[in-house]
């Protein structure tokens, strides 16, 4: 049975049109005017836009002595209910030496029969030996080409810069994209001991030692490591203009750097740690935190100015009572928050209709861009004859005061709790199903499909190309042998 | 008579995919496998791309006491011999006071019986006058939502500040875009003068005299003048770091402002006004001069990182006999040289094989971003249903090497003279229509079409809706009034 | 008679160290321990340090169809009551053809008998003309190596950027340093009118109107323009990071700029502006105007980093009743403020009992650093055997509240009322006599005498070296013309 | 006995001037016109300035497996040759868990008899322990201020980041100053070993595995580790641009942050790695390698602007015997060369007589910077009554070309080998006693004397002031917590 859209207008990265859409199982058949279909959807008067893909979820996370209370089902239906289609999350091996395969037959375990959107996996690397160098290929093979570093988490999830070249290069070679959460883990540490030292042992001592520079460094450092690697290399989480600027500085160079800020940095400020009410200033404890609206600036100029290109949540939902576990200790506080639900609304609300930036950029950054990135495009991020038809159906007029009352995640709170925002879905469609309508989940746990992604897209590559052309060469005492420009 | 492109791979500025386009008439009809039509345009082992845009040509510009040689004839003659299917030239008013609507009707006249590809035109504001403000608005409805400014040639084409914010504050209002040629004239004519008084009176004090900081400086103004006038701005022809650093430092600022580089000084360099033959170097003197590699490296990012987005030629094409009027004062040669043919082969040669810029990129660079900035996007720019069938069929095995011999432009000489590229095409289509085949042209002269732009592009709307959100309000001595972020 | 200065602690810009002073006649005879003299100055628990030099004042300056209303007694009276010995005032030919002649010998005139510091004179050059290019080297002759040019107020004081080129040149031949107000006159100008139109106009459309967007664009073309001329520039009043931001650009390529920041860029801003009493609001307008704090942050960064060099005051006072001109109309306010007597306690308040900088560098930033630029130093700006003795003997821990009721400028307000500030002049030493002690004045008008200042300091020679062996030579249509590295 | 200095022109940091000095036993006594002594040194058209201090050198350094060829004698022979009179050694633990103090005396031990020219000492960390904790106190009890942090030579010297902030806390507490080598040490090993599998085995595989980008990050990363905790950092051997730009970011954020380029890197290329004659290239190498032009320019025009302070040797001077110990393999060249003989010459010939920097600018860099920032000014680095009388007469007239056969220094080769210099020592002068005269040393080993040096500087002092104003306060849960400015 076939579906058509009518009476919206189509906003895609690259322009804006009007035309109806008509839709065969789960693909776009058809774009134009007067098309005829068995079901009709009402777009008069909205926006029919790509649906949205969160590429950085950590649900059912085990972190920190609990796992994340948002489970793919509840995270799922969150993002369908907020114009989201695809999310993807990270896979975290069992320790160091855990293997990546076992890994991601755990999370594939998990995700595949509770989720009501579609999903694909990042591969996380927390450690370094030869049998994570062989199976970062079947990881690829199983179609996950993006591996997820952390530069933070010490004694935990941290590895070091060799470790990072070596699984640099190795993404290299594998067509793959290797992503960085970048603070300095030593240096938090260090400051983590010293402001508990100092007394300070509630939620603002979180924001106190994780400040921009410690960010700005990690940032700086993954993408030389990269560069010396010769791989494209993408940041998650960018909050602050020091790490910003450390992604330009490299870009203004033909350096192939991608930067994510979150929706949340985009927003909300550091203000939020020093609330007089532990629970809610713990609610907002997340790495990096927050910072102040200077970096808010820099962060929504990089969305106009095309140097940051993806705006993720990191949902990674812990309940209250989960955060009291840090209660007189902030290094205990689970770090992580909400946003899958909220993501579009707030984006479109402080983003579109104050001008920052154009409609278009909004569609590039909460779908076209990472689904470039991923190489999933245009299977996924368009709106194109022959892509899943994953739409949302954008209504510009449309508006409500976000509460945790109200919400599908099914923590207790929302970091975005009485923010009145415009712009909101009236359906959200997934592979041509209606899965959100008029503020009703219509999805089925289960239906949501993994996105297989290969590797080698373009930017790798030219990339490899460009490095082959100006290394080194081999001969050695050659006076020609000096790099020169190609 | 419907024509059907079959076995080629379809390169847009957002995807590479292998797929037929079915053509009716001037516009592409359909996209897809196994497509059938009336005729079969072979491209086997050919990328099938957006034809170029070239946004910068002064086909028989009155300058400097000449005419430009090229005609508007073998001027796109040449630019369909190498894949552009669209040019855009400057229509320039009689004098700081001659009217807009009568120099366009002169412009239009010389072109449209001449014209072998789609032509489009800029409008140039050299002087101002109420009659100016007034005439701004009939040539946005004549189609021209794009006006020139010209920051050098003091004494001929040079606006002062003050003027240039009268203009683009009108094209604010008229959702225009200014365009800027950005160099100090001022300083530009007493160095002429001074380098003349030192006796340095051969190309290379045009070199001397036109030193980056110049153009940086005049960058950095523009920008300033249009972020205070509250409308984007593009600069033509960045030529320089200075230049491209004050575009990406506005833009880092969330500034609405585009970059130009040529294809001419992203591969040649400042030695070329140093060759000791006289013509050599007289043929190569444009505004702003080649620069060196660091430059070159500059502009290359900015075309992979999106800090620059256009390649253009600056096509003003003069004979060497025309070049010696300035024998023995270099201020009177005329100021400009050719590229309409060579641009996309070059920047394939030197950008794409060698991994600077994907071939999407190469598509976006030389076609689909110019056509967004100027709002005819998807009707040209793009490989859409529905989008005009302008097309290359680009064969990167083939093989030439550049020689004003064997070229369309009616000059004598090539600044390319000699370069050896990769990739060329095998088939120009324009607007359905085969005009460039095996090494032959196809077209009649008259055959193109003017293409009418429309005012207000999406940017344009944002940033009028944040400069209005964040503009000092109306009342005062209100404590309130002080700007704060949206 | 002689004098010993004992017990205190020496502060210059290279060391701290104890030490006895012996002054004999107008000079420093002798530094070092146990040393006698006729008289006695009590230094215990206080710091020594050179007298204050503000190179930046307007004393009864006509201006805007009024004159400022301090005069040369009161504004060096104020100057040696916050330990400032010598003042640099702007002498301001009669109109863009008036003699520079002239105008300095009127200066002269009204100074002299006056003055209770010593001073020296700033040239302005507010047009150009032969007269004007051969009166220069009269005037360096008379002791004036400095050149002011304002790119701000239009149709008054405003040169252009050939009238800017020409007298920059002119003074890279005299070896004298150009002086720049940097504002984009033309945009201000016009946006003046747009508030205006727009019904803005209280003072805070005087801040809506110079943005710091106009500071920086001008601060960057006046480098531009020196560096073409080959000669050192000094930017006065540099308020925003938009303008030191041009500055370190240029420094970091080896160009020889300096900027002044103004103390009360460094402490106040643009909040004033906004106060509910005109009154209020008014007194704080003058050029640029006061900016945010992240403005205050760069300024302070500059002066530790040394990117900026000097903190002056452009004091130019005019009356609340003088303010009043611009009741209705924020463009006929007087530009201009007091800050002769508040220089050195503020700034030793918010820098240097705060850590921004060390008491050397407050040393260097209020004295050292304007003498050695201005090369008068060591006569003036040192503590050494010979050096003129204007010292003044600082108590650090001595406090008051500033208030326009305890002044010693005949205005009838402070823009620092409230401010309290410790650190204070415990007596102020000119030329060997005690003209301030105690909170009381002892100088008698008149005793101040000129300061006349040689060119050529060393950075002019380096730079000219430096400029003659990079030039571009003579020769032509010989390859090795292309400037290359030395 | 006295000396007299007559006819000569003093040179320091602040100014030029004529004046006679004459020296009484160690120190200077007096300044001025017609001084008279029992000895009289001819200054007659020379310029007279303060010795040089080298900050950075390894004289006898036990290294990679061999120990530095040139000795304490040897070296300090060849400074005093070339004008400077105090060198700075580095004192290295005898491994991670070595005794600093046991070290310390080694390195004492060694020095002592051997010394012509007075010296101090750095000490180097290279582990971290509570015994080290505890030495640093003594160690700065014994006249050291400074620690030197290496981030490169993994496995061997290299420290991580944790260590690093350890120690540049303790540095915080007590007043030092904490130095760093700045390579990325993992990079740099991961890369050797991929050049090494590529076949890269020459001296050139030094320089590509020690890139820009490696140097540069490390570099970034030092500053933020000293930040966070509260200590000023310095940069030894600052050789590129990357370097140089993470030292001006943070300057320009108020960061105390300083940068020493070596001469080596100002005036010499990477081209010498690929000299076909593989001791030519082998005795090139040291860490960082030497870098293009560009690199170049950026570091003279740090010297100009301030953004850099101290030129410097790191001499390290290895036989080529000894450098045949990496043939075959490049990571086997012991690390180092000379320079301590021609530092000045050099310096002055390509600095000062081209333009590039002042006379004064020269005496800053060479002597009187690095003296401040030791603290040891103006006992050194001055010409000031009471300073130690280290002076140098320096002839500009007088030239040489250089060369390893008429050197001081014991190695059998210079890297300077062929170089013209202009401008020469006539006498070098080492607390009073001409230790250098007409090309002849007149020094007798162990006159040399240890120069104590005391902590806590001003900048230290300035930089506690400000982190305690500005860091978080203790109390939780306050809404008042969150930092402002001051």
């Amino acid at each position: 049975m076939s579906k058509v859209i009518k009476g919206g207008t189509i906003v895609a990265a690259d322009r804006t049109y009007e035309a109806d859409i008509l839709i065969e199982g789960e693909t776009i058949a058809a774009i134009g005017p007067n098309l005829v279909g068995d079901e009709v959807i009402d777009a008069t008067d909205a926006f029919i836009m790509p649906g949205g893909i969160d590429p950085h979820t950590h649900l059912q996370m085990p972190f920190m002595g609990t796992t994340a209370a948002e489970t793919f089902e509840s995270g799922t239906m969150a993002a369908i209910s907020g114009g989201t289609t695809t999310v993807v999350d990270f896979v975290i091996p069992d320790g160091p030496d855990g293997s990546l395969i076992a890994a991601l037959d755990a999370w594939e375990g998990r995700a595949k029969p509770q989720v009501v959107a579609d999903y694909s996996f990042h591969m996380c690397i927390v450690g370094w030996n030869e049998r994570i160098f062989e199976e970062m290929q079947a990881v690829v093979g199983r179609g996950v080409n993006t591996f997820k570093h952390f530069m933070a988490y010490k004694g935990a999830l941290m590895v070091n810069d060799d470790e990072m070249f070596a699984s640099f290069s190795r993404c290299a070679a594998l067509g793959a994209l290797p992503l960085v959460h970048a603070e300095n883990g030593d240096v938090v540490a260090a400051l983590q001991q010293k402001f508990l030292a100092d007394g300070v042992t509630g939620p603002e001592g979180h924001a106190f030692s994780r400040p921009p520079e410690v960010e700005g460094e990690a940032t700086n450092r993954a993408i030389m490591i990269a560069d010396a690697a010769g791989v494209p290399v993408y940041i998650v989480h960018v909050s602050c203009e020091q790490s910003h600027e450390a992604i330009r500085r490299a870009r203004q160079k033909g350096m192939r750097v991608y930067g994510e800020p979150l929706v949340q940095h985009l927003t909300l400020d550091e203000g939020e740690y020093f609330n007089a009410d532990w629970d809610y200033a713990a609610r907002r404890v997340m790495s990096p935190p927050f910072r102040n609206k200077a970096h808010q600036d820099s962060l929504w100029a990089g969305l106009s100015s095309g140097s940051l290109q993806v705006v993720a949540t990191d949902h990674c939902a812990f309940t209250t009572a989960q955060k009291r576990m840090g209660l007189g200790d902030f290094t205990r506080i689970p770090n992580g928050t909400g946003g899958l639900e909220d993501r579009m609304p707030v984006l479109w609300t402080r983003g579109v209709t104050t001008g920052r930036i154009t409609p278009n950029e909004f569609v590039a950054a909460t779908s076209t861009n990472i689904a470039q990135i991923l190489n999933i495009y245009p299977q996924k991020g368009a709106i194109l004859p022959g892509s899943d038809a994953d739409l949302v159906v954008w209504d510009p007029k449309k508006t409500k005061t976000i509460s945790a009352a109200g919400q599908r995640s099914i923590i207790d709170y929302n970091v975005f709790e009485g923010v009145e925002v415009t712009g909101l879905p009236r359906y959200t469609i997934s592979r041509g199903e209606i899965v959100w309508k008029d503020g009703q989940n219509e999805a089925v746990p289960g239906r949501g499909k993994f996105v297989a992604r290969r590797p080698f897209p373009a930017v790798n590559k030219a990339l490899s190309t460009w490095k082959a052309l100006t290394a080194p060469r081999l001969v050695t005492r050659d006076p020609k042998l000096m790099p020169v420009g190609v």
